[in-house]
């Protein structure tokens, strides 16, 4: 990695060249390349297809190189890595499929992303499920990183029983941005009488940690590429246990979860694909797949989250010194996502002005408070105009 | 409408510059403008956005200018509108999240889509449903269209049975091209005590045949954007009725079907976006918009399925004067899709070898058949091609 070619990313983002861009989390801006890839796909699927003999090598070469790709960065072999729109389908369509009995136990953490919440309660309302909570929000804001990882499995240690059928815990949390231990939370898990389930929602953590142990540990490791990844929206994927490929039912079913797709009375795809549905955009796979092979030239998954964490924590100091703010965290963050308060000024106001002034953070309601991402795109001159602009807001 | 406005339309596609095409049922010609639509799209919102106050009216703009667009074709109002990434999904979410009964047949038309089909059948293991068919290919390989209606209507007054709770029957067949009597059948279903669902897949319908009646007869209307529509790949969507907005959970929730999307514990949206999930690409909702705008130029959807029936008409009427082919249908064929059968010659090996001389038609599993479409892109020299082409292959 050089620094240079960290420039070299961030002066590909059109996004960036006219705003103070902190929303990373939200999303990350799509490279020039990438969009140029995404035509250039389109151009070939034309002049070769759209539905020729001819498009369908050009189709499985484009979609192949992307499972790949993630495949790699998930440390899994690419069967199990399924492609879906996005991280809610990579979470909820196998999540749909495994076998159920009444009175099982969904514990989820209590920093979810509320889609997936709102899922599990769907899933829990239809087949006699009961929910239970992990609360790790609390140890976040009270644990110094360094013993969190214990303080997360001595929770689960209470708070599993004998009927916990599956745990639900991000890898990076969207919300207090610590990051939660969850190779060791697979290990604890396979202890259980139950061995449950491990749903993890990567849409924080691809692209801006390195997941490869914690994807393949888990059970369900949903991820998107249009955040820290800055592919294009609509395309994420799915990596999947052996273990759940071999148990769990498609739900959405289509052509592309069939071993043969013009017969329904054809068996399901034994890989990952059979949590895949029908139709989707390819040429965002082009895209996607050139967005990470600029981050890859930027330097590996650890160089990277290396400059992320230099970014995050000159915030995070800064953050400290203006009147009125308090970080959630007691430390500074092990990845990009900064969460704060500001005092008694209403967070919903403060998004507003800065945007005013072309700075661009969000609020969160839950905790309410405010974030800004860091990502290797982000410059010092922005970190500073951000902690001016909240110094004059407080 | 002009003639003048078809032929712009097909120069606009450079999918058609290069081969003779006839597999618009399987995906049609993507405009450059709908491209560059596309493109323009993404530029905007990388201008504006990506995640900032600045971008979510472009973003409403365009999924609106869509959503209203696709209503207007379907004859609904657009809050009945869900948009969906394809058919299946269009299909199946609906599907997943009707009350269902132990006990409760699910009547499918023998002419049904493989993923439509094993994701009934999927849906009848896991909820103890019953299938039950409604053969209506021997009805449409024997009935002169005229006769045809009623011919259905008399299938489907004996498959009916008390436990009837669903129909689904495509309005335009994908394999024997014939046009089902959708507001008819909606109409019985209303008689019946029961008022079972009617679940329309309408993929070759939309874009190819005036479809407001029976959009707004069906209570899932499900198309897909990539193929009579000539939009992008991964965009379509589904009308849904008011009973079943009223009646339907979501199953595939996210952030999208809730109606604050911050909060698991607040409703999901009254109307059809309880069935939308996540993040999906908004620049396709550019493109489809943009192609569907240039459909129009080239006249209304009966002026439109007027050429394209005079077109399906000479390439049926040629197919009966080659020696050893049998057209499946007794009758020039309602729309654009043409299906046949050539005496003894393998299907596979004839799509083969037309695709070596540039000419693009497929086969089908079942009926074992080929596929020729004919859109308003269509030329009469494309047709007679085809037909010299078929000529020497039989």
């Amino acid at each position: 990695m050089t620094h240079a070619n960290v420039n070299t990313f961030r002066d590909l983002c059109p996004a960036l060249a006219n705003k103070t861009y902190f929303n990373y989390g939200g999303q990350g801006p799509l490279p020039t390349p990438s969009l140029q890839a995404i035509n250039a796909s389109w151009q070939r699927i034309q002049e070769l297809g759209p539905f020729t003999g001819h498009v369908w090598p050009f189709i499985e070469q484009e979609t192949a190189r992307l499972r790949q790709a993630l495949a790699h960065l998930c440390g899994v072999s690419p069967h199990r890595i399924a492609l879906t729109e996005n991280v809610t389908s990579g979470c909820v369509l196998p999540l749909w499929g495994l076998p159920w009995q009444t009175g099982d136990v969904l514990l989820l953490s209590d920093c979810e992303h509320p889609g997936v919440v709102a899922a599990c309660q769907e899933l829990a309302r239809r087949e006699g499920l009961r929910i239970e909570w992990l609360p790790v929000l609390e140890l976040c804001r009270n644990t110094p990183q360094a013993a969190l990882d214990d303080a997360v499995l001595e929770a689960l240690e209470r708070a599993l029983s004998p009927d916990t059928r599956l745990v639900a815990l991000s890898h990076l949390l969207w919300n207090s941005g610590s990051v939660m231990p969850i190779t060791a939370v697979a290990k604890r898990l396979q202890q259980h009488p139950k061995a449950p389930w491990l749903l993890v929602d990567a849409a924080q953590s691809m692209g801006s940690i390195p997941v490869e142990e914690a994807a393949a540990a888990a059970d369900i490791y949903a991820f998107t590429g249009h955040k820290w990844c800055c592919g294009p929206e609509g395309l994420g994927g799915v990596a999947l246990s052996q273990r759940l490929l071999e148990q769990a039912q498609p739900t959405l079913i289509g052509w592309r979860s069939l071993r043969h797709e013009a017969s329904a009375g054809s068996s399901f795809h034994n890989d990952a694909r059979r949590f895949e549905v029908a139709t989707s955009c390819v040429p965002l796979c082009s895209g996607l797949a050139t967005s990470l092979e600029l981050l890859a030239q930027a330097g590996t998954p650890s160089e990277r989250l290396a400059i992320i964490q230099a970014r995050s924590l000159r915030l995070w100091q800064g953050l400290q010194a203006i009147q009125g703010v308090s970080t959630l965290l007691p430390d500074p963050p092990a990845a990009g996502l900064v969460s704060f308060t500001l005092g008694s000024t209403a967070t919903a106001a403060v998004v507003a002005q800065l945007g005013a002034e072309g700075l661009w953070i969000r609020r969160l309601d839950d905790p309410d408070c405010l974030r800004a991402c860091t990502h290797i795109t982000t410059t010092e001159d922005e970190i500073d105009a951000l902690l001016q602009a909240l110094g004059a807001a407080g």
